[in-house]
């Protein structure tokens, strides 16, 4: 893994969110080059999500990466009010950060999204960890947007792997279909990374205690609010630990994990009202004959990441305090 | 395997189909006591699947067989006319059997499997290896029916492995999804056999060659059958074999092949018009516990069978040629 500074621009698209606030301070901790935050209702609400993500770059010190509110609504209906049992009362486990003072952009995230895409053509990285809402409103916005993006990551879904809201649908996807299904019509290279690799990168609570026992607040802060997910996960794994969705998806995502299978695979997203409602419906018939690529597939769907994944993950994340990194 | 004389009655529902016409010829040369068959469309229609299938125990010696005529169309909707790539305009590979002398029963499908659960209250199993419309067509009938039936094995669908015709839905589920629906619904010992375990049991040329080169005429028209479907499953495979959905629900049915993975989950079905229709949606979330058995849940999902399945097939299907069976 190579530490040297990654002046590619990134755009983060979160719903933060415990795992968000992990892959936040992972990205900060990574040198990655964050030209824009946009927030968007998934774990919390979009305004909630935004103050959570200011306050964690406040504690960070990165103040000047722009943070703009996103959706608050899916696209058709209304926003479920959050995963409280899963991401707290105010996404980030019930823990007080400290009071943020800046106020976050004008613009809509969709809007920043389109004008850092206009500013950097061709170049612009996009991770999404949350509902794909603002990717959708951003392609409204901009047609020509897949041109202007280099690869957008997305963390959702599940190909072969049970659901996590439903038997066969992810949080992220099922808290706006009609977004997703939009984002997966359009032609752009896809990076997924959905449950079924997802579940299989899981924090332990002695990397939790590492993060809590940081002298750097943000990340001692992060490591606090895990403790409320790692409860939650007990129900899961029936042990205090937690799936690494979003820190995964965004390690993959500037390259510092490596996707080991990662088929391409026609994507189409279920936005009906039926039980089948969310589900990224993957079509991995390619299976039995090793997978080849289908005519017109642009998604590639991560199944298998290299094991150091967790790894990469704590070291990068705690370079924050020790800025051996950026 | 014990191969001593199973009394306990069977009745098959299957739309015959190349792999029905082995699954057949197997439970025959099992000795399994079969007490009636209903023909439903799927792979043909439920006229020439009940024409097949005379014909089939014509040539084994066993018209003392009911064979019911089943459902053409499905509960909703019309019959897709087949799937001649897959079994040939007859069903089974457009191999030409001797003319059947018989008719068919005067009553379906369904009143025959009625009256054979009323006959043998609590005793009968079924095997379910077409779409479900005789099935659920015989609980409209006779809402009672689940207490009648002692066991209900179903060949169909598909829980965390592609479906066949659709990224996520079976042939046998999507042929009559509402049908399915309703069958998954009430309150039965279901034992789901579906794509995630059978194709990982696939008969091979040199199998098939060995049912080609019998004197019994019935298991040498099979392996002409299979040829056809050999065909097909290049496209799947990459060679010529094919995976044995139906002997290895019946194989499984019957107890001669053990389920070694078979958790119980909550299965419903997606009877929408949208992109997963068809699809059984197993629920598979206790995976990562081993899944605990849900409470109320009555259908078990095999997912692994044990490996000498198909030497378990090919042994009693020959057996019917000698005789060291039934």
């Amino acid at each position: 893994m190579s530490h040297s500074t990654d002046s590619r621009p990134f755009f983060l698209d979160c719903d933060t969110g415990i795992d968000d606030a992990l892959a936040l301070v992972y990205l900060l901790g990574a040198g990655t080059n964050l030209v824009g935050i946009g927030s968007v209702s998934g774990n919390t609400s979009a305004a909630q999500g935004a103050s959570n993500t200011q306050a964690l770059l406040a504690l960070a010190g990165r103040t000047d990466i722009p943070v703009a509110v996103g959706g608050h609504d899916p696209l058709e209906g209304s926003y479920h009010g959050g995963t409280t049992h899963v991401h707290g009362h105010n996404g980030i486990g019930d823990v007080q950060l400290p009071e943020i003072t800046g106020t976050p952009e004008a613009m809509s995230a969709a809007e920043l999204l389109v004008t850092m895409a206009r500013k950097y053509p061709g170049e612009l990285r996009v991770i999404a960890i949350g509902p794909l809402t603002n990717i959708a409103a951003a392609l409204r916005l901009e047609p020509n947007l897949p041109a202007l993006i280099a690869e957008l990551t997305i963390m959702g879904g599940a190909a072969i792997a049970p659901g996590n809201i439903t038997a066969v649908a992810e949080a992220n996807i099922h808290g706006d279909p009609l977004a997703a299904a939009e984002v997966f019509a359009a032609n752009w290279e896809i990076v997924l990374v959905p449950l079924d690799v997802t579940m299989h990168h899981v924090l332990e609570e002695d990397d939790r205690l590492r993060l809590l026992a940081s002298e750097h607040p943000a990340l001692s802060a992060v490591g606090d609010m895990l403790g409320y997910y790692f409860d939650f996960y007990i129900g899961v794994f029936g042990r205090p630990c937690s799936a690494m969705h979003d820190p995964l998806a965004a390690a993959i995502a500037i390259g510092r994990v490596e996707a080991l299978s990662a088929p391409y695979a026609r994507v189409i997203v279920d936005a009906t009202d039926g039980p089948g409602r969310g589900q990224t419906i993957c079509d991995m018939r390619g299976l039995y004959k090793g997978y080849p690529k289908p005519a017109g597939a642009t998604c590639r769907v991560v199944l298998i990441a290299q094991e150091c994944a967790m790894d990469e993950i704590m070291h990068s994340t705690l370079a924050l305090a020790t800025n051996i990194s950026a």
